[in-house]
């Protein structure tokens, strides 16, 4: 093996036909090559993993199979327990040993024994989209010119660069206003955000409690569907749907509305590439979008509800948080409670609104983000930083605000050479319908490999 | 037919053998020598009722059978939207017309041809657990002498009263901090109150977005199993259980401070009764009780989202309100969104500790209220009310606070020869086996009719 698989259902295959070890040795080699330059991980776990591995190599032998992720290595977010890895949540120090606990989708992926490669990068609290950490650093997002170092998108900062080193093949993350898809399409992977409440937040230290969903990220739309279906106990295997006939909602406005034109032009050309394959464009006008970006603009519920649990659970934090979260946490305070509740009764209401639009269409297409991964050179300012962090999360919260559940995958690389992303929004709960469209999606305008490839620095062949 | 059949079941049999017209007839009577004195509603719908009744029976001639809830007489709270029926929540003035419309509970009671015989009375915005409305009067509570007339419970203050007087055989009311149980305790009637988010709270109005619960009450464990199983689109059919064995949790504490002497002796009869029939009693110190109590004293989370929703809504209205309605709902608008989410995680934590308790008991048995109903002359005073008010809601609002289900069935009368009920908490979600051991234990210390009969100026022989 010299280099990783192409799929997870390939590398289910070769872990079972006796070849984990060149597996994790492939995977951990990446990371002693590439780890200290791209900075993904808070704690990495290699010994573990390759003592699990051989543990593993010869339960296999006698016929053990523990499920679709056995084996395989995963990536997880430090926001989620993982017994035996301390939790930072991007903190300057690690939370109390009762947050290592694993909930159930840690849970799920340990029943299997999926290989936990370590806890990667979060904006701290996991309160930003652009995945700054002035504790810990920011990972490098390997898109990067050597001149001009561009941020891996958050919060679930270290994610997608965890992906594209090779050292993981898939990556937990959470998303509260794009911290999934964000991230991934910074980096050209494929980014699931599930609903509010399919899967629970059970042992992930929370930014806010109306809003945090957990998500995943991988190379391709096929790996995070196989996945979604190890993880999820509801989920049947995921097939790819037609293209003819189905219905991509495409919103007229607020959506598009300032997208840097090289992005609009990369959605528009596979909008026709899927028109040609018979794909039919619905135009709409998504309704809400103004109000509800508005109340997330004022610090929507998640500041709120991060300085109350912050103020419950370690009151001494609040005076040593990241100045980038701090301004925004503390401006919460203020708020009174009758505002908060009218604030989740307009988002409640204007979601259900929203959620109409799929008697007109199957999925919605936006692009993931409406500008090219910024330089970090040019967020040291905390005002510049915090309008450059709306712009980013605009297209992606919605979904979050609206209760819908939501996709990103790979469009191809815009004008600064760095990848951009579609995303796809479905209604909630739909999941599967969500992913088998995308992945009939991928099968034609191709995934992660095709689209964007790997930054020439680290291609492992 | 001289008096309404027994059980719902019964009387489905007697609607589909071509007899509707005398059941309706008798509802209808019922309500035409009652009425007036026990003012069990705010609207009454007679004329129509007597009108689908006609149409029904030339339907079911044809072999028409539209559900297990065709035909029978249902009396719905007015916080429930109802086609062609005004709401007024208690309130002075009706509600716009699309409080009206139907959500779910009703709207499988009309797809059945339920017929509704009214709205019933509630407190205002149901705020409130005694059942007094200064607007409408207050309902009748008809175990009352003469010479002092006591409260119904509240809020749903005409739903046990509507029982009683024969022109309904089920009651739909809801339920957020003992809204079903205590009016239900007090007119010796069986009670259920749903676990939050198991039915829809769409097209009710809301009290509290966080606790609310639709509930239903009916003459017997049996009627109120039958209407579950015909209103919930998951339940099977509810079988009485085996008492042999069942493990019955008994608070040592809490529960049982300060509960009136003769409501005490009631409680430990029965209890020693099914302990003969093979019942396990398991004394349990049931934990955070108090500190959730003290949470709902400052007022819970019920003010702040009713003030909310009245702000939002009918800005106009804060205004008119009842005054024992006024001064809760005041005293919310001080607090800040931190404390309100304090509280509701305090709640949500000890909510699941509580819920441990079931690995050692299968329900947890209380008195449903640890008074007697109060006579209406000693509630005038409003910081008189407002401990009252504590005091009857203490048993019950604990299933609410920590997102229990729960019933109450009467237990027997108490010293002032007035109606008491024993609470039944189970937990979340698990209805069917609360209604199935809640109908073992009428089937062996008897129901309504038997334990505590029908006030004598109401029997309809």
């Amino acid at each position: 093996m010299r280099r990783l698989p192409d799929t997870l259902q390939q590398t289910a295959a070769f872990i079972r036909d006796g070849r984990i070890l060149d597996l994790v040795d492939l995977a951990l080699d990446a990371h002693d090559r590439h780890g200290a330059r791209l900075n993904a991980y808070k704690t990495w776990d290699g010994p573990r993993v390759r003592e699990q591995a051989e543990a593993l190599h010869r339960m296999i032998a006698t016929g053990v199979d523990l499920g679709p992720m056995m084996g395989i290595p995963v990536s997880v977010k430090d926001l989620y327990g993982v017994p035996g890895l301390p939790v930072f949540a991007g903190t300057s120090e690690a939370l109390p040993g009762r947050w290592s606990r694993s909930g159930p989708v840690v849970s799920r992926l340990l029943a299997q024994m999926a290989l936990v490669t370590g806890k990667t990068h979060t904006v701290e609290f996991a309160f930003g989209g652009i995945g700054i950490n002035n504790h810990w650093g920011t990972p490098f997002n390997p898109w990067s010119r050597d001149d001009e170092l561009r941020v891996p998108g958050g919060s679930s900062s270290g994610a997608g660069v965890s992906l594209l080193e090779g050292s993981a093949m898939l990556a937990l993350g959470t998303d509260t206003a794009g911290s999934v898809r964000v991230p991934a399409s910074f980096t050209g992977m494929v980014g699931l955000k599930t609903t509010f409440g399919r899967w629970s937040n059970d042992g992930i230290v929370p930014l806010s409690s109306s809003l945090d969903t957990p998500g995943i990220l991988a190379r391709s739309v096929q790996d995070v569907a196989y996945a979604f279906a190890a993880i999820d106990p509801h989920a049947p295997t995921i097939r790819p749907r037609e293209l003819l006939g189905l219905r991509i909602g495409v919103p007229d406005s607020f959506f598009l509305d300032g997208v840097d034109p090289e992005i609009a032009a990369l959605f528009q050309k596979q909008l026709q590439v899927l028109e040609q394959a018979g794909a039919v464009l619905v135009s709409l006008d998504t309704p809400g979008c103004d109000e509800g970006f508005e109340i997330f603009r004022q610090g929507g519920l998640s500041a709120a509800e991060l300085r109350s649990f912050i103020e419950r659970n370690f009151p001494e934090k609040i005076h040593t948080l990241d100045p980038l979260v701090k301004l925004r946490v503390e401006s919460a305070h203020s708020m009174s409670v009758i505002e908060y509740l009218r604030r989740r009764e307009e988002l409640a209401v204007r979601g259900r609104e929203f959620t109409k639009l799929y008697e007109r269409c199957d999925v919605i297409a936006t692009p993931t983000v409406a500008i090219s991964a910024p330089a970090l050179h040019e967020l040291a300012e905390p005002g510049v930083y915090a309008q450059i962090n709306m712009k980013v999360l605009r297209n992606t919260v919605i979904a979050n605000l609206f209760g819908q559940c939501a996709l990103t995958m790979p469009m191809g690389l815009d004008g600064n050479a760095m990848p951009a992303g579609m995303q796809l929004m479905a209604a909630p709960r739909s999941e599967e319908s969500l992913l088998a469209i995308a992945h009939a999606i991928e099968t034609k305008i191709g995934g992660s490999r095709e689209l964007v490839g790997t930054p020439a620095g680290l291609t492992q062949q």
